[in-house]
């Protein structure tokens, strides 16, 4: 067997001391954290686009990777030696996942049909691979981005026939997924947008978007697979707004079209960062809000305005991630896909395993620090203690369904109720942060 | 009578060829535009707060106005001099309608009593100025954000006492809203959100806030009010995360509570670009999802990153604001109120006049525009021509309730279809704009 | 001689009140403004990159355009097809001006060899169609940032090779620019920055940059070359941080190396934006350093955070730049360049049109809008009134070179000086700028 | 003696074991680190402004926090009842200096007169207060800002008179910092800078600002002070544009101006963060540029837009600016100053001990982490090897004085030299950092 990755082996857990820059240090696969191993916790997962389909080009230059298979002679070649290189990728990794989009490991294809042959094509390779290497498939999802037809969008398309296109074309990367034991199926809505409100009509493009999603996840039934479908927000880029802004407008979303309980959000951080927010924000949204699904680990740059897709080495960020994950259940059917790739200038084959190893490790890191906070108990009995009085009286009083705003606001007059300020300590609750990363 | 504005008549409209800068150059308030008045589309108030509350401090300096009432010797001088100017500043203008927090016209008061009584004897002053002038009330609103028990919140605090003193402040607005004859009552969601989640439940914050609101709708219906109960969208400031955080965040709420029916949007420019959308973006999603309320005009500087609350003298920016609205109806019971300030350094009195006559023309100018691009109707027919296939046979069968997924990838196969892309046109459709604003 | 732009003639003045979209409204080129034509005032120019080498792939998808030469069967036929294209546009919009990077003209080539053997090719061929269209050269610039041997930088390269490789090419442009008779050369630092302190020698990359800018200019005058030489600013993209952050970081840079009478600035609405000010402050800017040059005219998306090259629609933006502009004397070997890209989305060959008419259409508009501002002199009056005080006494005992900080302190303290605020009017400036806008 | 934090004892180092939560778990002042103490390295200072004067006042509410002084009877009585309480604070928290504005220890006063006078009250218990604890001066800075005079700036106002009041100010705050022993002396640009250009005349106001430099750099030299004069960058806020802007704008300003040798910066994370730069990057500005002076230790908040002066707590943020400052040779007569206030609803006086502890324990974190990256060195090998051909033939030929551009361009040719592209493992240098951090 030819080897794409030589003089790597596989990587294996080797604890804080060691030298060896192509070992894990804090990612320990069976080690066991708040009752789960970490790979349990963590699901991890490799992406197939960043590090295997992307050549290094970005707006204003060329591709830096020269990866053997940037330049094969056909199409078919090129997804053969491609695939051949992310599994032997994946099995030295050692982490349980990978996700792809359909083009990813058919190819950019001009028409539906062939992209359909190619597809069918590359499921039984992957399948056999998936055979042969012991990983999984996390989810899949299908490309209404890059096709110049989709440039106004897919699902939300201003023409019928586009969006006609775009539905064979999930319902196909739908079937590939359930036939490879795909455990999610995700829709991140790539173009489902617009540039100009002077050509478009919000309206109808979110009422299409909603009734199609609705035959979605009646077909997802049908053919029973058991996985979660996936929403991925994002507020904007490629569109000047995407519908998918964030969680909350997500939610929104599913709700006007009655799905809230079948669809869930696979979130990014530097999504969550372009929106506004913090990763940890969009986590503990989704799960108030029900919908938690699955996480595109990554983040951006906070001195640049675009998706910068970078392996997320922010401990602290993803610590404060996972206090709002854990309490829940964590992860269910979803999982940590490193939705990241390495920098334009990382130009060889090895600094894929850097990004990754980092990225592994990080999340690890992150994991006992947020078990060793959970743990501790600190933060959950201050924040059980500023808000104990909803427990008594006069808060279960206010919420009950008897009580008029009238009824309170007597109350309030008549008790001579006048509610003071006690402090929020910020500071004192970050520091204990600070005490649990190691 | 004494006069505060020395030297400044009543404003009236003297067309552009005047030289005279405290008139109305654009503003005709008995022009017909599109079927209606001037006045009738734009119902224009001003605001008390920034106006007349505000003393020009900044977190870096001192009030630089100096205002007769800034210095008077109580609380009851400074709101009854604050009144009496107000009234001949909304008088000489000559706009129809204003607006104000309770704590604008009935002062800050340390307790929930002393507010009380405050309020009441500011709403029979209103009231008194009201027929003195024909000036009327837009809206009335609680301020649940400007006393130090709320600087964990208001109707989302955790502490049920200070909530509760929330809800009679809240009631007893209400009231005096009703009283006046207020179009509308408004939330502006000031402290509800949080600065961070180590010591916040967002969950029950979130939970409380909807019990809450549905109280409050209650309210209304029970003492008869018939005006619409507005949430005013921002994204942060003061909090680093609001709730309200944008209008599609607001409609997602509104469901989840059982509320969309019974809650509107009070859309503010300022806080559309703080969240990262246009102020047309906010104005349409409002029309699409059927919570249009009303509008806090003003901008921000594309330049900061805070609240700026500047006099909007973007035509364009509201000119494409405008041909959202008005083919959705218009405003109802809501108007344009300028919730925006003269800057910190433009501290003589005259300023205010400037500050509202400019954006007073603009908003005339942008109607004028607006109803030009209507009547010529290409930008419509445009659309219409784009999205014409979903009147086709295809276009129906995708949409109908009928038809699965696979019946419609199906049918693509079948039939060969293969999308195509057609020019969006962004550029000519920018270029007829630009040709309506005159 | 064959057509591509079939059916669309040459652009002429028809006025406001045609309906021809492929006509100019507002640009006369032979119409008087403050002494000059409006030719004379703009120097427009179209650039090659965007119009005639971008497809419309952007990193989310392929290319939307499918001009005829994007499928050449060789670089040298896609080329010559693109330079015929290219100039059969030039010469039917009628504006005076292109500009191209080498690599425009000649191809991306693999080699420096082939670059350079193609670039005379091209020369000659670019000769024959500025003699036969009358379309004269803005400026000529080295392309150091496609070829992935830039990808850490051209002139600032941590390798000499590469550095020396850049060398050769800005040299063998400045010929080819001199040869053209190009009234500029331009140099932006595309990749001269950094994606990460980590692996950065910033001194050292700084000052390679300023012996090597240096060089440049000797260069310069040893050919004979009269025109400027122009450094671009932006502050990020494609490296996280550009080294050319600003006008003034770029002020600063060459002050440092003894640059700042030899070099001027070409500056960018849209590059402004990103650097966090106004288009009018980098105008003002440069004008006050000395250092104004030249004019990438467009705008970005203040909804987006990446540099969006639209074409700038925007009135009063450049309205507010001109009249900071025009007062120093205007653009001297400059010009307005549109370096701004239709949309992806606007796929059709007549959407360069579109473009590039509304663009002239806001110039010219915007200039007769500055004409008359400045005309009024109303804001200048005010301005000379608010700082009437440096021409008096104390203001010029205060500059004088012989009084001491201590001089004006005691002075202070013996007159009693208590300086006082006087409003700074912004609301009635800003309402004279829009009534200048017709 | 009264004891206002009442049950805080001297705050101490007790190890990373400790329960304690005043006590330093990193910070252990004669811990020797690269061959200096913590202490030496750090330099630490609490600022007087944010922890003293500041009652937690937003621009939406009143002050939270209710300390003694915000309610005394006079001016005097609140300076001396503050002075008392912030030494009491200097020295139970144990590090060595602070930093104080004239008003902060004067009281803010009407006119220039009276806050001579309260200054030089101020200035002499300050000299007991020092005495009687140990605690120094590390620099002291006229507010220039505040008073309403200064609402156009201080010097670089339109009116001369308010000018020469501020000279007046900053001559007395640089005898009252001289007197004390201050280390250096700081402006901040507080309103140097403009709202809008229409009232702006941006040329006269900068070269006034450098004239007025000048003489303070004179004035520095006749009193014989030997600290260093600092300017401190900010983007904006609270004027739109602060001329101040970054550290490489500051740099070209000093050039202009003569002063590059006299004047160096202050650098503090949230203003580097509002200009779009990472405080990594101010710190290596500042280094290469030879003008780095002082830090204002702090940190923003990056999901928003203004300057949030919160308590640093990113340990890895400092680290990546510690090992850009420290090869250069640290700090010199600079410190750590944490202009950094505990967070609104933080309103107890423990949070002051809570946000001081957390800031100084991180700073010792990050300097642990930035010597052992320092120490074990495979960063700056990295750099070494990668830059190593500049000290080559061909880079000294290239950079040679005698050597023109054409003759690097022949050689170039003559060589057949292209160059090629290497790998800047930038994730493998992000995964040493993480390491380093424990």
């Amino acid at each position: 067997m030819t080897t794409y990755f030589e003089g790597v082996d596989a990587v294996k857990y080797e604890g804080t001391e060691t030298n060896n820059p192509f070992a894990f240090r804090y990612y320990n696969k069976d080690q066991v954290v708040l009752g789960k191993t970490m790979a349990e916790h963590l699901r991890m997962a490799v992406c197939y686009w960043h590090s295997f389909c992307w050549d290094g080009a970005d707006p204003f230059g060329q591709g830096t990777f020269e990866r053997s298979w940037h330049n094969a002679s056909s199409v078919q070649e090129a997804t053969d030696i491609k695939m051949d290189v992310a599994f032997e990728f994946f099995a030295k990794l050692g982490l349980p996942y990978y996700c792809f989009h359909d083009v990813d490991v058919a190819g950019h294809l001009e028409t539906p049909d062939e992209l359909s042959n190619e597809l069918a094509r590359a499921v039984d390779r992957l399948q056999q691979k998936q055979d042969e290497t012991g990983v999984k498939l996390l989810w899949g999802t299908a490309n209404l981005f890059s096709h110049r037809r989709y440039m106004g969008g897919g699902l939300t398309n201003p023409d019928p026939e586009v969006t006609a296109t775009a539905i064979r074309q999930v319902r196909e990367c739908m079937d590939a997924t359930f036939k490879l034991g795909g455990e999610n199926y995700v829709l991140w809505g790539g173009r489902e947008g617009y540039d100009t409100l002077l050509n478009t009509r919000l309206s109808t493009e979110l009422d299409n978007f909603g009734a199609l999603l609705n035959k979605v996840v009646e077909y997802k039934h049908k053919i029973g697979f058991k996985g979660k479908i996936l929403i991925e927000p994002k507020p904007h880029e490629p569109t000047y707004h995407q519908y998918d802004f964030d969680t909350a407008t997500v939610f929104g979303f599913l709700q006007r079209y009655g799905l809230e309980k079948e669809v869930h959000v696979n979130i990014e951080p530097n999504h969550a960062t372009l929106a506004g927010h913090s990763f940890a924000h969009e986590i503990a949204t989704a799960v108030s809000l029900g919908v938690m699904g699955s996480i595109d680990i990554n983040s951006g740059n906070y001195q640049n305005g675009w998706d910068t897709d970078q392996f997320n080495v922010d401990i602290k960020d993803i610590t404060l991630a996972l206090i709002e994950l854990l309490p829940s259940g964590g992860l269910d059917t979803g999982g940590f896909n490193f939705d990241a790739k390495v920098r334009r200038q990382s130009s060889d084959a090895v600094d894929l395993f850097h990004g990754h190893i980092g990225g592994a490790d990080c999340l690890a890191r992150a994991l006992l620090a947020a078990a060793d906070i959970i743990e501790k108990g600190e933060i959950e009995a201050f924040k059980a203690n500023r808000y104990k009085g909803w427990e008594g009286d006069l808060g279960k009083m206010i919420l009950s369904k008897e009580t008029s705003l009238a009824d309170i606001a007597d109350h309030v007059k008549t008790e001579g109720i006048n509610g003071k300020h006690n402090s929020g300590r910020q500071e004192y609750l970050e520091n204990l942060i600070n005490l649990s990363i190691k």
